[in-house]
């Protein structure tokens, strides 16, 4: 599936501004595939070799990043009505726990407990799938307000993980010595 | 080609529940593809070298699974009936074929005996092939059982191949002697 | 652009059956492209560095090969009349040009005049180029005809190009020495 | 986002040069995609370990390239007018300044001040970006006017940067000493 962004009816700056929704929606999901892709980058420079059970959980997680397109696409031809915004939002959990899969997966074959410890208690991975939880929550009450709080959780990711940094540069240290 | 899986018609969570039959063939494809990428990138971990022989096999293999959303698509249009379903089945079973071909392309050129015995008999894939053939007869009686038949091989390689694993890992402990 | 298949409008073999020539039509431009991946492949296996110049000639020829499926959806649409497949023609000719101006930017960057010896006349590349022009001419005569012909160029190039995995053995052999 | 080509209506040769200005802008869309992926290749070819930085600025500089084909769209449904062509030149002066960041941000992590020295001033860099807002002044006196300032910065991109070809030369011949 690939991201849709329609164009403006007329040829008029107001035509523009009329698909401001329309633009914000495509940044959001825009941006959560980035962030994914990202920090799967990230996590695979840790990689050496990819066992069978790594590359299962790496489809597992592309599938649901297959369905945001899809999802937002919903949400938007219905303006942002209730269970879109919910469908959304679950969408966002599964991919999330989907990312979580994965990285237990590189641990178990390739990072054992350096990597771990190295990423520590991974606080931003929980709190986020916390955040969509209460998010899904919210859009009962206010869907744009449940959008508003599936945007946090991107700003939160919008800053790279760092920890992988830390632990290439002491790998290669350590390699060094 | 690319998988396409269209959003329910209203904001509504029947809405939703009405495209579930959609839904599980997007699945179903998704997981088809899904396989034959695995496996393709488990055999390919074993090549060194590519030759001509085996490009050809990999874009007659990427042949038919280019069909697979167009079958995908011809079925769910027409609500199932035999001939797509018919369609689908034999386009898995010429898929199926390819990937044969493919493996025995690169015993040629790169494993030699030493894969080849590592594969075994390839008792998974000569069954992939046969059942194929007993889903496309079911076709005929009953096309949503054929879909099952079809999604039931799909269980069978989830579980993916460890041959080629500890292939590599017995040579690696040999390179390593 | 992206090759499109249309599925046919009923799930009943004679409706199958009415999209054959659809269905090689789909066939002659997958191959096409097929060939062109092939090659290119086997040509980039003996580039060490892309210089400049090496990837504007390759984006060049990416750019007739995208020319491809709309000449293709063109064609189709209008039942293989006179201009369309002139222009199918056209483009394949366009297509091929670039190939050969490819292959002159690496022989300048990476391969010297060992490579050049290697890849020999170059018989085939010129060939295609004139059966093209042949083509075309058949074209304002029976277009059917002209996308027989533009069809016998990709069954001569079926047969992978043996010269550059000649050349690249003998290189290892040479190395080995 | 995908660049998309229209089939002309008819089979004749008057209806394919009445899409003259529809290939133009496609060969217009292709060649800033083309110039942004050379030279970005150009640049990661510097770089050896990419930061969390990089990817960041990279990813921005991919968000402004994939509205290029929505504001080809735009401008084209709306027969060149004012406001979509502005939208064009906006976009090419966002995605321009994207690569500056990237830049930067590459500077920062791999290349260090040889680097920096090595792409001198940067003056196309610098130049495109004013031109473009002079285009964007002229869009509002004649669109097509500001159409042929847009190619005019394409063209003097064609011309590939070979001060990082350079740059490549010198680290080598300085390690081989």
């Amino acid at each position: 599936m690939v991201l849709e962004l329609k164009r403006p009816q007329d040829a008029t700056l107001q035509a523009l501004a009329g698909s401001t929704r329309t633009f914000l929606s495509y940044l959001l999901s825009f941006v959560y595939i980035a962030i994914y892709w990202n920090n799967h980058h990230h996590l695979f420079q840790v990689v050496e070799r990819v066992s069978g059970g790594v590359l299962w959980a790496n489809l597992h997680l592309l599938f649901w990043l297959s369905l945001v397109p899809f999802m937002t696409s919903w949400a938007e031809e219905n303006d942002y009505a209730v269970w879109p915004v919910v469908g959304y939002g679950v969408n966002l959990f599964l991919a999330g726990s989907a990312y979580f899969v994965l990285q237990q997966a590189i641990y178990r074959t390739a990072g054992g407990s350096s990597l771990r410890e190295a990423l520590g208690r991974d606080v931003k991975g929980k709190a986020s799938v916390v955040i969509y939880v209460v998010g899904i929550g919210l859009a009962f009450v206010n869907p744009l307000l449940a959008i508003g709080v599936y945007a946090a959780v991107a700003v939160i990711w919008l800053v790279p993980d760092r920890r992988v940094e830390r632990y290439l540069a002491a790998r290669e240290a350590t390699a060094a010595d």
